[in-house]
Formats: C-alpha cells, structure tokens, sequence
C-alpha cells in the first residue's frame, strides 16, 4: 500500500478515539482479556476491494493477540459473498476494532468500486478517469489513493502542487492571456497550468498561451468533439462537469484525454461488507 | 451551531493544510493581496442547509479581510437558485477558501437534506430517525450534527456512552439473558441497555431481561408489527437494516419507535451549492 | 487494562516530556549506556494497586533494554512492604523513567485506594459507588478507570453521554415538569436523564416526570430515607454532596441507589510505593 | 499570569474535549443560545486564590458572549463567602464551561493555600519553601505556578535543567566524590549540583566535592541542626521527606535552607468554590 | 505574506515552547506585567530583508500589549544600520520574545539575501534559480518561501508534486527510456518528468523520451554548453550540483534555463539583526 | 544517543510529511514494493559525525523492510571517502528515506563538526566551548545535541533554567546590583545568575552581587585578560560576541571559562555525504 505509515496512523487514531473513546462498555465489560473468537470479513456485493491493510492496522491499533489472513488485496476484484479476510484473536479486539475497520473499508472500496466502473466504461477511448478536490476534511489522502487503485489517476493534490486557472481566476484578473503570463512569471518550472474555457473561442485564446492543459467546463459533446479538432495535441483536454455513467462513454468517444468526476469523492455509495463471529 | 470552536477548527485546519498547502499557485502568485471581489454561494438544489457558520470560518482561518452575510441558516429549507449567503473581500481569501468551504458544506447539508427526506416520510408515526456509528473517520461530529439539523436524533455516539449487545456479543457470551446480567454489574447508572434480536423468539427473553431498548434487525413488516404488540411499551423498538426510502413509511407504521440509518452517513450525496465571483 | 493504548501513550509522552526534557543531566551525564541495575517496587502502606501496566509502558517510551515482571495486578490488594513489581536492565532506563512512572501510578493507586474504602464501607446496602465529571484535566480517563479498579462505578463520562438537569438548569428554564419534557423532544434513546431535587416537594414533582434518575442533593439522612419511601423504586436515586468517609455509611442505609463523591478524583492522596535500586 | 497562552490553551482545550466532547445534552438541547445569565464564583473556605485567569480563559474557549470581572486576584487571600468573580452571558457559555473553570481553578488554589500555609509556618526562618517533579502528568505547569502563587519557589522543573545526584545514582556509579567528578565534566556552566545524603558522613563527603545544594533525606531534626553546623555556610542545605504541617517549624528551625514537599503537588486537597447562577 | 497562518502558528509556537518553555526567569521575574519600554529592530549588514511578518506574530502569540511598525518589508533591500521595525509596549512581551522572532527572521533573511546575491549574478540570462528539497526538517515552507522573496523560484516542494528520474531510480529500473515509459502510465496530467543525465549520450536518449526537464548534474560548462545546444528548446535544461557565488554566472551563460542550489537551503547563513531597548 | 524517542520521531514524521507527502511519485510509480537494492553512506568531506541513530530511524518511519549496518557512530572522526553505513532492502525504502535521512544528519555533522574545530582550537587552555539559544525553531535538541558530540557544552536550554541578566535587563531595571537582588528573592535554588558586562567597571559592579558567571560582551581580548585578573575565580567568565575560527584561541588564552558562539547553530554549513545505490 502506498499510503505513508504516519499518516494512517493518525487517520485510524482519530477514528478509534471517536468511537471507543474512553472503554467499549459493552465488550469491555461482558467479555474477558482471554475470551478468544475467529471471524470473517464477507462482501455483500461484487466490486474492487480497497483499504484492507488499513482495516489490519486498525486492529493492531486497538491492541491484543490477533491474526489476519488477508485473502483479497486492493485493487483485486471481489463477488458478493467473497471472504476477503479472516481474523482470529481477542474477541475484545476483534469487537473494539470492527467498526473503524468496517467504515475505513467500505469507503474506500466504495471509492475503487465507483472508479473501476468507469475506467472500464471508457476503455479503449484516449481518455482516462480523474479525481478532483472535491473531498472530505482529513480524507483526500484515503481517497485519492482509492481512486488509483479502482483505476482512476490522481488530478492534482492540492492548490500548490499545479496551477488551474479557472472561470474566476480569469475574470478576476481580467483575461486568458494576460493571466497566463503573470503566472508564468513566478511559478517554478515543475508546475503545469490548466486553464479552464467555457467555450470554443476562449479555446482558441487558450491555444495560443500554449498552456499544457484546457478544461472544458460543462461542454456538450459536440462542442468538445469540435474542441478535439481545434486543439490537434497542443494540449491536453480535460472533459469537466456532470460527468454520469451514464453519459461518460459519449464523452470519452469525443477524443478528450482526461475525464474527471467530483462524484468519485464528493458522493461516494459505502462498499457494503459484514464481519461475523464465526460460531 | 451547538459543535464545539476547538473541534471545528481542528477539522478545518486540517482541510486546509491538505487543499492550501504551501501557497496557492495559482491565486497567490496571480492576484494581488489587494485585490478585492464579491461572490455568492447558491444552491443548485432543494433541501436543507447544514454547515454554513463552518463555511464561514473556513475563510477566517484562510485569513485576509472578508465580509459574509448568511441568509440561510442552518436547518432552514432552501430551494434550487437561492441565494445562500454573500460574501466580499480579499480576492485570494474568497479563491483560497472556495473548495475547502464548499467540501464541508456540501457534504454537511447532504446529510441534512437526506435525513429530512426520512422525518419527513415518517411523520405522524411513532417513529423517529436516526443515525449509526457507520461514520467517516474525523467527521462523526459533522455528520452527526447534520443529522439533528435534518430532523433526526442521534444514536449513541460511541462505545462509551451507551451498552449494545448485538448477535455478536450475545454468541460471544453464550446467551442473552445471562449476557445483561452480566453487563448490569459492571455498567454505571447513566447507562442504558440496547440489545439486538434475530426473531420473536429472542423477543421475548429479551423483554424479560428488562433492556431499555430493544433492535429488531433486518426483521420483516409483518415481524416488526408482532414485535410492537408483543412488548406492549416495556421497551422501546428500534428498527434497523435495509431501510430506504422506499420502505421508511412502511416500517415506521409497524409502530416501532426508533428507524436508523447508516446510509445517512456512509454513504452520503452531496448536495450541490456553487461560489460564483460577481462580476 | 481497559484503557486504549492511543490515550496513554499520549498521556505518559506528555509527562516524559516535561519530565526528561532534553536530557537527564544527571543520568545521561553519569552512567553509559552499557549500564544495568536491578531494581523493584515498594509499597509503603495498605492499598489498591491501580496503573502498574501504565508504569510499565512508561519505561517502554523512554526506550532501552529492560525487563519488568509484574508481582501485584491492578486491582489486587497490596501491604505495607510488598514487593509490586521488579524491573532490571539499562540503569538510564530505570532511572529515567522512575518518577513518571511512580507520579502516574501512586495517583492512581490513591484512587482506587480510597474508591475501595468507601466501597467497603457501603457492603451490604443497596448503594454503589461513583465518581463526578470533578476530575483533573487530562487525567479523566485514569482517574475513571481507577474509580472502577477500586469497586467503584463510573457517573456519566462527560456532558455528552447523559443528561444531568442540575438546580441551574432548573432555574434558568423555569421549572422542572418544563425543562424535562423540552429536553426529551431533542436527546437520543440512548440518553439517560437525571434530576437534581433540593427538597421533597421537588421530588414529588420529579417522580411525576419520569425521569431515570433523581439526585438528592445535600439532603440529611432523614429527608433521603423519606426519599426513598416515597420513591419507592419509581427512579434511582443518587446521594450527593458531603459525603465523606464519616457519613457514608449512614447514607448508604438510608437506601439510596447511588452515592457519589467528587473528592475520589479532586482531592487525591497519592498512594506511596519508592521504586529501589537493588544494591 | 506568567504561564504561556499556549500552554494554557492547550491544558484548557483537552479539558473541553474530556467534558463537552459533541454537545452538551443539557444545555445545548434545553436552553436558546440566545438564553443569559448572571453568575458569581464563591469562596466556600479560606486559603489563596490561583487559577481565576485560566477560568476565564476557559469560557473564552468554549465561545459564545460573556462579561467576567475578576474581584480577586492570583495570589490574593480569600475568605470563606468572598465573591471572586461575577460573570454574565450566555447561559450556555456559563454551564458548558462550569465544570472545566471549577476544575482548573479549584486544584490550583488548593495547591497554592497548601502551600502558603507552609509559607507561613517558616517565616521568620532561614528556610523557603520548594516543590518537587512530583507532580500529575501534564499538569506540572500549572502545579509549579500554584506554588509560587502560594509563596514557595519552584525546585528544578524537570532532569535536563538541575543535576541532583540522589542515593541511587551515588550507589550505581559507585561513591560520591567519584560521581560529582564524572557530572562536572559534562554538564554545562548554568547547571548547579545537588547531591542527597544519608547521614553526616556522606554529607562530610559531599562538602569536599563543592556541590552547590546538599539533600539531607529523612534526617531527624537533631542531624539536621548538627548538618547546618558542619555545613557552616558551604553549600545550601534542602530538607526532604516527610515534612508535614506539623513538623515544618522545627524543621525550618533546624537552620537549613529549603524545605521541599512533595505533598504539595502530588496530594492536592481542591479548595471548594462554586459558581451560583442568580435567580 | 503568502504563508498560512495554522502554518506559522504552529513553527513559532514550536519555537516559543522550546524557548521560553514555564516561565522566563529572567523577565517574569525581574519586571512587572505594567513595565513597559521601547524597541527597535536594526540590520547589521546589507541583504533583503524576510519573515518581518512572522516576527510581529511572535510577539502576539507570547501575549500582552504592544504595537509594532513595520518599516522595511519582506523583499526589500535593507541596507546595515536600517532600522526595519519599531516595536514598544510590554517589556516581558519584547524579552520574551526577542530571541524566538530574532531566530526566525535572520534565517529567513539569510536565504533570502544568498538568494538574491545569486539571482542577481544571472540577471541578463536565460537561467533562474531555484532551491530544491535538501531542507531542514520542519521549516520546508518557511525556507522556501524565502528562496521566492529573494529573488529565486521554487523547485518541487515534494517528492508527491514532481517526478524526478535520478540515476538511482533510472539504475534501479534498468534504462532511461524504459523508466520514463513506466512512468508514464501512472502519474497524473499535472505532473511533469524531470530526469536526471550523468553526459550527453544520456542527455540524447533522454530527449527522446520526450520529458520536460532535464537536470544536467554536475557537467562542466562546456558540456552543459553543448547540452544546450544539442536539446534546442526541446527540454528545460537544470544545472545541479557544485552551484556558488563564484561559477553561477559562467554556468548561467551556457544557456541552462534553471540552476539550483541545495546551499541555500542546507547552509544558511544567519543575516544579522538586533533588537536594541531604548533607554 | 542521548535524545528522546519520542521527540526525534516527532521530527522525523514532521519532516518525511513535508517530504513524501503523498506518494512519492517517481519511486512508488516506477519500481515495485518487492524490488530491493543496496547502498552505502560515504563522506564526503572530513569531519565528526552525528545524527546517525536519526538516519536509521528515518527509514523505519518510512516503513519496510531494511537492514542498516553501522560503520561509525555519533562522535567519531570521519574522512572524506569513508563508508559511514551499509543500507540494504526495499528500494522504496531507500529512496524515500533518503533525502530526510541526509538532510537530517548532514545538518547535525556539520554542527559537530564545526564545534570540534573550536573545541580542538582552545585544548590546552581553560575555556571550553558552548552554544546559545541562536537556533533554529524546533531543531533546539537536535542542534545541541549536535554541539555536544562535537565536543562543547551546552549553554542554558531555555528561558526557563538559567537566568541571564543582559543589558537590556539591567537597564530596564536600572541597575546591576538592584537587578540581582531583585532576582534572587524569586528565582529557586537551582538557578544560576550570569549577568552580562560591558565594560570592566560594570564588571567590578557585578563580582559584589556574587553572580556564578559573568559575560563579557564584545570585549577586547586585552580586557577580558584584565577581567580574568580581576575576578580571580570569583565567578565563571563566558566570552561572547564576534567569536570566529580564527581569533578563539586567543580569546581562549585570557583565561575566560567559557566560549559561546551562535554560528555554531544559527549559521551551519552541512557536512557533505552522500548515499549511492551499489549497482
């Protein structure tokens, strides 16, 4: 997993403080330190699994004996009724831990699932799927990392680490070109501009500034066919705005190369898996 | 807004240390730190409002010099093209706190817009909603808050302030009624009892342990109505599992007292609401 | 032990912090690393013992070679003179770690202590012991699982997880039949409520309410057995105010439900153990 | 008030998050946010006030519109039935921070009044009056402040800021004069050395290696006076263990020149105020 | 000042903790809250002066009252004996935080003003400057912000912003082309390729890959001359490597577009500033 | 190593944040997890080494598996060329690490190297060599640390555990004498006084307050000769102010005690080492 140790640490840590807090006056209280279960972790529908090294560290988070058998791993495919995973330990752990575990994991397969569904939709166009920075406070991190594993590539992480010029940085400054040139001139070499046109003549504008990359925002198909003619790889095309399902293989077939949706993480539908005790 | 200052700033710090980062390199090195504008924030669809003395704190954290008028308060009802709140200032202040503001209050009015879709559904029954631990890790106070502000209660919010035996713990024990006596004399007296039956069956040994509150989990209508009869007010009855709002009606007309959701949490639609910068 | 590894660790960084700070002159200064000692420790009086886990972990945070064996568990009776626990290896280690460890555990060894005292002194009635939200900042965790170590039971965690109308409360809403009927359209099922009453008239006033709790609030002996009787097992009822070691058992006989003291958490004498260098 | 704001702020926000954590159930659910009040602090016994800036402080945090005027100052003698502060507001900003300000300024006057009776038991002695590193886990700060607060001085605050070389680093290294001799080569120049002693032989030892400060441990008043005698002015003399109210005097009368007491910090009997919502 | 305020709050808070820690006992102990005094700020050498903001921050964040004029601000030339700021009020506030504000501003002042030294060297060339990761641990932004207030641009600021193939990730993949490819398939639209070239046959294939930047380490002039000529606008050319004050300009004029320069980030020179008390 | 666990994995994590952020784009897209390498650390420069514990630690921060040989330890001497340390395993580890790793320890060696030059500089006479409080915010421990392996001592830590009457002291006071005595009626028993001198004439002022140390600011090395003659072992005398390589051996030859040169912290030149990937 490529997620850095620290920071799933603190993600898990804060989770674990909201939902034991202080004891679990359930299982604490009924069962003893040496009371031992086995359980499993089932898919309750088919999609890409993501996130199950992280439900193990949240266990060894919580503390005490436990062992995990991880039999489905990100990114692999998974079938309502799968085992993804056994556990067998504490039954304190095992209880303490299930529902951070649980909620971490239904996320981020709920995120690769969502993702997988549309790269596969897109297959065999130019395209490829995007995340954007629509995400939830703390998780960008988790989610991003979802969307690579169900498929997708990571848009840019943050407001530092590459330049988009939107609609209303545009006005703000008072037109494409002139905004293109004033940020030429401070941002350091290794960052791309995007800029955002909301029709084929700020296109053409944007062509000539010889930005890497123009968002077409909100655009019908025909628009963005004309604009995959227009530009001839001078840059690349980004398709933005209502992006579905349903309409996302349409959009793929006008040629434009990037295709991103704030669904994937703005809206996610949870991954819906079950841990049960074995008997 | 009942959620505590340390707590939201906590979240929104971190929500803008990922989304800001280092600079804004497209903002910052673009405009000026005099430059000024005007924006609004309207809803792109119906529902109720959640989030917005947040949103406004984000851009206090930003920084820079900013005037925010709410014209909706949290709770209130908003419809498509209504103007939410205006907000003018610094330029860079407005651009910088745009997505991170929006993030929150799209996915906080989410939730409230959902649950308020259920209490609504539900009113004139016995029965009211709310939510479960099936939360996002650092966002159970937002997500439980938005709850209340859409109508809804709150279920327990941790392990600590409130006893569920599910199966899992009943199994775990080796039976119900011996399960609660067991838990009676380590729990303190603010503490109630929720235990989770499979059947009728269960039903009945669980009224006879003399729990507070009793979960019928994923049991039918026709179940759930015997249920209600069956305990004749000793105990409340809380639904729970594959409530949608398809079937809300139905099941809050079983006479149960208590429907939960996890959906109103893990699995949460944003609702959509833009910045736009007046020109 | 109950508590979660995440708290106490942050609990005894935060005291190795103070303490250690930069380096031990002495210590660090004096000895080499290569440097062993054995040593145990002592207790010097009669108790319960409360925190050697804690202690333990301590040493493990100040890093280096060492082995401790615990004698005398938490929870478990201690004398004058016995041997708690002994500890061997790196004397920079033992010696780094001793006053932390010795400030955590003879606190809350002097909690359980006393808890278990009072706890004694009530045997044979129908009262229970428990603490208050009069805790020390940072310490309520420790200090509330020493309460339960010592034969105690813990009030509500904090003012989240039940609902105390206190005489302000009262007061500034304007009666008691009011505030308890507002406060039921908003709390949870999970939510206990608890009353406090001044006099017997209030009391007859609370029990119509239903409340699940009331607390006779500094009451004499006499008007809490009238109390009782007029109560008649219609709420619990919980002793509150003055209690001390002199008069507890007097109230506990008057057949009230709970009695609970702030001064087992604001007024703590520690529990004295020496930790020794064998020679 | 001399402690950092920073410090202070975070002390007080962990104390919020352990008592306020979501909401208040009470509160928040029972009264408007518009809802006002009038309060007072009351004195319930004598003793030196220490704390009231922190309390106040406490309410700043919780947020929401207060006025608090402070009629008794740090380290000002109150008496029992003394108005310390009014304050008046938000009844929800009152209660929310009741607890936490009570908390807070209850344990740092009841360290202070210790301390300040221990003042005056010595005054018109050579002797003052010190606190030691034991103290409760992240509370060091506020305890050592009380002390001053009180009339007493602070010993070393924590192992990097004084060298004191007690019986079992004597024992591990193998003799005193040896053990000063290894200190002195490391330690820097604003370092002082205190090294405890036994008996009069050791402390004969000890006055030949030039240490700054000698600890007579344990030592009857009798060895002590005869310890000043031979000591004649060569290096300070500290009294430790064992010192109670009742044998202070002598002790101070011994001649020796501080007189440290654990008890102070690790055994803090919380001075009774309460704050009184006025009808 | 383009850094965030949770940013900076949190490095001086760091820096006062570690500074000023309990109590100034020089200060705090020498001089009442009431003593107050005047101060001013002067350059002791000749630079561009950075970080005057943070330094004003300082002082807020030790607390108490004071005013402070900004006379030279961040970018600016100061020249030795300019008085850049006037600061009066509290005297324990000016102490207190004199060394903390001193430590921070002659840090960043000092990069700024080598920065500026080197960016003026290339003025009239192709090349600019810029720093690269080889930071102090914690003070990335701070130090980077200050290579752009003297004149250079920034770098990469991470290793998730950036892909840069160095001969240890080209040899451990087994060839240029095949790395870049590789690559390729993974990264997102906004992430640009820089590699590194050990002499022209790798600078060749390189080109051929197609990346966007070419980092040319430690090549002599004349090599990096025919670099130059040999990429003809096809590739950003990077001079790395053994970069001072005395070659930058010769490397400058073989026509590189980037020279980076680890020293002025990894051995800072302190630029010399007093705070000097009126009397 | 002397420095705390706790505290060097804070900086470590805060630095691999700002670092790897993310995903580290270039190793974790282009090589697999199972791929694995060797490389060596290799000098080059000469110099005393330090900060290698840190170096180590890093990578286990990183995670993965590693081994970590190492061929000198904190203190020892090193030669340009030589190995310092082996590193085999993951290549992500490695390559991930790397720069924190350097960074980290080039930054400690060039503080222990440049302190050994100093301190070899002034063998033979009285003095001994010590830092200041000129340092780098959060890097306070690493940085004396540093100077302590390289062979001077440390100066006071903080604010907190030595008292430093500068000028700006006295004359906000008024006066020398006042000053001390004003000092000593608070300050405990374990803090020294150093006062800081002009002139020889505020020298004679201070030796009659019996201050422990006294500095010398900026004193010709003819009068601090006349100093030293006129203290004659009175008080420790500490030479400030303007000290470089090449005139410390004669201040050292005065007969002061002490040497305290900020350069060695606020103005570092990091030593050179490299980490190369054996192919």
């Amino acid at each position: 997993m490529l997620l850095q140790k620290f920071y799933i640490d603190k993600i898990i840590t804060t989770a674990l403080e909201e939902d034991i807090h202080y004891v679990d006056v359930t299982t604490d209280y009924l069962l003893d330190d040496s009371h031992t279960a086995k359980a499993y972790y089932v898919a309750k529908d088919d999609g890409v699994l993501c996130g199950i090294d992280i439900a193990k560290r949240v266990f060894e988070l919580v503390g005490g004996d436990f062992q995990m058998e991880i039999l489905i791993k990100d990114g692999e495919t998974v079938k309502k009724g799968d085992i993804i995973a056994r556990i067998s330990g504490s039954t304190r752990t095992l209880l303490k831990g299930e529902r951070t575990a649980l909620n971490i994991l239904q996320h981020m397969s709920g995120i690769a699932t969502a993702t997988n569904r549309c790269a596969k939709l897109v297959e065999g166009t130019n395209a490829h799927i995007t995340d954007t920075r629509k995400t939830l406070p703390g998780l960008r991190q988790l989610q991003k990392y979802a969307v690579t594993v169900g498929g997708g590539k990571n848009h840019r992480y943050n407001l530092s680490d590459g330049a988009m010029l939107k609609d209303n940085h545009v006005d703000a400054y008072g037109g494409i070109t002139g905004a293109v040139a004033a940020l030429r001139k401070k941002i350091g070499h290794m960052v791309k501009i995007e800029l955002e046109v909301r029709n084929l003549e700020e296109l053409q504008e944007a062509l000539e500034t010889g930005v890497e990359i123009i968002m077409l925002d909100n655009m019908s198909c025909e628009d963005m066919k004309k604009a995959v003619e227009i530009t001839a790889g001078r840059a690349l095309l980004e398709a933005s705005g209502n992006v579905t399902e349903a309409n996302i293989r349409e959009i793929a077939e006008t040629g434009v190369d990037i295709i991103s949706l704030g669904a994937l993480t703005h809206s996610v539908k949870c991954f819906d898996i079950s841990m049960r005790i074995e008997k």
